[in-house]
């Protein structure tokens, strides 16, 4: 039994990107991509793809190199996912809501050989280049134009000025269709570079591998039940996480992918009927946002939706099915490659009040079929605590997804939660640090750090404070320093975040005190603080 | 990037193992075994496989050890494909339809440390331990009584006697529920040793890993689409390439397993309805034998069912999806672990006429998701064939469900097909020496060798010959010695197979030449042979 080993035949590389040629031929002439007037077979994805991968790779870029991307969710993201790593370089999406000092930071230490820009981004990016220092090299940018997008179209934006060195159709048109895409050589080699925030001091760049993608995306469609051919509005944004692996995912079931540029309920309940959607993704933000849209009326054929992020509330919950979606909940980090944590549905629970049973189901659950373990962990014992959905701990992960590690960065999430008696997981604090605001996770300490900037402020604590629209917002609890001659208003220290950091990070709140509750040790008491932003209601007036 | 490498959280092995403890959380009170009158849910059968594990291990069975079972579709070789690995050792099912001679190479050949036996088998496996040679150790035999079995209620054979070391369910009933099963050191751990068939000279024995059989189990579940909590009944042997990989399966989706020690179709319509069967497997002659009862009327709800290991007729195809049973047709072999090519469905062509759908579903098909490539190949230039439908060629396989390799063995399967414009693979020709009767596998050159050793037997030849009810059955041509006194008949030679094959290899028809027509190498024309055995027509009374 001993001498029998790995060989050629058993042992070539899980990925994700074969997924895609057998699409071109088992679904070859069913729609791929549908995104306003245009839309793409099977075969035309699956030979566009290759093509912009052949031009790629004859500008230089190969094996082991960065791509980014800044777009939303068009047709040019998606057949990123496979023409980037079909040169064997690795993928970095890219939120296109970050500031172009955060983006400027994320570029250079991914040390990122190309970007592709949407026409809508050129600005911003343009001026994330422009923030390079001068002996660091600069990425060439490709423009992504977009002439079907008539609400915008700005001509001047959709040209190619110096700023670029061509667009995005000239390559996938110059570039062969028969190009051999490069399998990995190792199903851990590199696939998948993320940031989960952009921050200042320490941009967090998470790499996953062929073999973590590979495992994430069979996985998301085993857990979700997703059947063959379904019909998948892009309501999550592919930057995120990669849009939680179905982008592969939809290739490996030969679905139709609905792109959209930017969307709200009106926009969701028209692309339902026009194309007959059967399934979507997005934060408890865009369950909001469909739930509450005046004339709604129940959906004709039921909706899958899946949702992350955060908890949802069990009203937005209540409201959501009812209007016939079916929804699941699960959880998932950047580092996880999506969702690892399901709330797994029992019939049973189909019996309980409907209050009750939003209440099962706003808890993440169990970890999914293919991933080994998920222990929340006592901190300094480092044994598992008593499933009595009360003893809070450490949450930790193993399993397949799990990403490869931090570029540059050494450092580990550490969420808490509880388990309850019948197994299944429910995140109580998100960590001390994580804000969610809009299905973003943001880190409190960025903002802080930001704030330790200002020569008027002598401690900053950030914590969540409730928003009706967007789940949370950051609120800054700030002792000012003792000497100041004209102490900050609360309007100048959000300015001034604003110049610095993400307009979904900048704090919404921001409460002045003279000392900042601390533990014996010095510790900032952020529980207390965070009962004192909950005390003072939801936040009203914040949207972005 | 290159200091990211596999760590201890993600790299923990690929198995299939950790499915049972998560379908004991998600489904513990749903039924997970129905067989006659008995009913398990999922937390009992997780605590069923635990305790057996644990009384394994504690007589002795370890890491790297066989177990075999020698056993039809019960609950107990359910139980098995988790309890052995569970001890870090070596699930072997055997075929109970092998003689005792077969059986007993093949736990020799094996090393088989202990066999767990239907009391059905009994005799035959005590019969195959005593035709171990003296200076071989005898595994210990444990007995699986059945007293749900009320039609076969034989006391006598259900009393443990000196031949065997306990019952199984003394070994449940005593084993420790909280045994911690022993997870796998390695991914390629072997964790499966399955033989493709019994023969004289060598016993081939398939062996597959943790890895594989996780890869094969996804790739199965996503490949058919199987929803959660299916009704899964048991039409296919698992003996038989451990049931294409669904017993760990439907751990995965929290399925029901109707289990069942012997059906016609009577009992799987009775089954249909009893317990709203939704999923089942089996060979193309289990189409036949549901589509041809008399008074079969059509199913209250669809059931799914997957076929593989013939190509299905077309007429039986068309009777059995007339009764409202949705057929998918695959193809694989036991080195793959189960299915990895499948006739992915075209919703277009359900505009075809039936017997041009029925052609088109007849065809093997196109890798299956998670499966890296199948080609057809010239054997002598090792480029593929054209995709014409015509050009016939060796199929190869590369796909993480490969098996590991043969035990003590080096040869690899060699079977022949075509790959169609449209980039669907058919086998022509499933070898020169593969002959599939009643959807086993059977390899003329076994037969032969049997044949070779009469000695009246100048030179034999053994091919598939049409048969209404299996399929196909082999058929003998001899050409007989010149100096014998006494030539044989055709009763005499099949009598003389029968007491050294098992009964579906001997040989229905027997045909006496002068001589075998060969090329000018001297190798036997085969395909002549196949040709003449056609054109005697269908072997009726063939019933075994």
């Amino acid at each position: 039994m001993d001498e029998l080993k790995p060989c050629t035949a058993n042992s070539s590389p899980l990925t994700p990107l074969g997924f895609l040629e057998r699409a071109a031929t088992v679904y070859g002439d069913c729609p791929s991509i549908i995104y306003n007037n245009l839309i793409y077979t099977w075969s035309q994805t699956h030979r566009r793809c290759l093509q912009l991968a052949s031009s790629l790779s004859s500008i230089g870029i190969t094996r082991g190199h960065v791509v980014s991307v800044v777009a939303p969710n068009i047709p040019a993201i998606y057949e990123a996912h496979f023409a980037i790593p079909f040169t064997g370089a690795i993928l970095n999406n890219i939120n296109t809501r970050l500031d172009a000092r955060t983006i400027s930071l994320l570029l250079q230490h991914s040390e990122s050989k190309l970007v592709l820009v949407d026409y809508q981004s050129r600005n911003l990016v343009v001026e994330a280049i422009s923030l390079f220092p001068s002996d660091i090299k600069r990425p060439p940018l490709v423009l992504i134009t977009d002439h079907t997008d008539h609400d915008n179209d700005n001509k001047s934006s959709q040209t190619v000025d110096s700023n670029f060195c061509c667009t995005y159709e000239s390559l996938v048109t110059k570039g062969d269709p028969n190009f051999k895409w490069i399998r990995p050589q190792n199903e851990w080699d590199p696939m998948i570079l993320n940031y989960t925030s952009g921050t200042t001091s320490s941009p967090k760049g998470v790499v996953h591998c062929h073999r973590g993608i590979f495992v994430m995306t069979v996985d998301s469609l085993i857990d979700w039940s997703v059947p063959k051919q379904p019909v998948y509005l892009w309501t999550l944004p592919m930057f995120h996480a990669n849009g939680w692996s179905y982008p592969w995912g939809m290739a490996a079931v030969g679905g139709t992918n609905v792109c959209l540029r930017k969307f709200d309920a009106a926009v969701i309940y028209k692309m339902i009927r026009q194309h007959g959607v059967t399934h979507m993704c997005g934060a408890p933000v865009v369950l909001n946002m469909i739930s509450n849209l005046p004339r709604s009326e129940p959906l004709r054929n039921p909706v899958h939706i899946l949702t992350a992020g955060a908890p949802p509330p069990a009203a937005v919950l209540f409201r959501t099915e009812s209007l016939g979606f079916l929804v699941s909940h699960g959880y998932g980090l950047t580092e996880t490659a999506g969702l690892v944590v399901s709330c797994a549905w029992k019939n049973k629970w189909n019996r309980l009040p409907a209050t009750e049973r939003a209440r099962m189901k706003s808890r993440q659950g169990v970890r999914t079929v293919c991933f080994t373990e998920i222990d929340v962990i006592d901190s300094e014992s480092g044994l598992s605590v008593s499933h009595d959905g009360a003893s809070l701990g450490e949450i930790v992960f193993r399993g397949g997804s799990m990403m490869l590690g931090y570029l540059k960065d050494l450092t580990g999430p550490a969420n808490v939660g509880v388990i309850h008696a019948d197994g299944y997981l429910e995140i109580k604090d998100r960590s001390k640090d994580v804000i969610i605001s809009g299905g973003e996770n943001l880190s409190s300490v960025e903002v802080e750090s930001v704030l330790y900037t200002n020569p008027a402020v002598n401690e900053a604590a950030v914590v969540a404070r409730p928003d009706e629209f967007w789940g949370e917002t950051p609120c800054a609890f700030l002792s000012l320093k003792a000497e100041l001659e004209k102490k900050p208003t609360e309007k100048e220290i959000i300015e001034y975040c604003r110049a610095r950091l993400p307009r979904y990070m900048v704090p919404k709140t921001v409460v002045f005190k003279e000392e900042l509750p601390k533990t014996s040790t010095g510790k900032i008491k952020k529980f207390e603080l965070r009962e004192m932003a909950k005390a003072m209601g939801k936040s009203k007036v914040s949207r972005m």
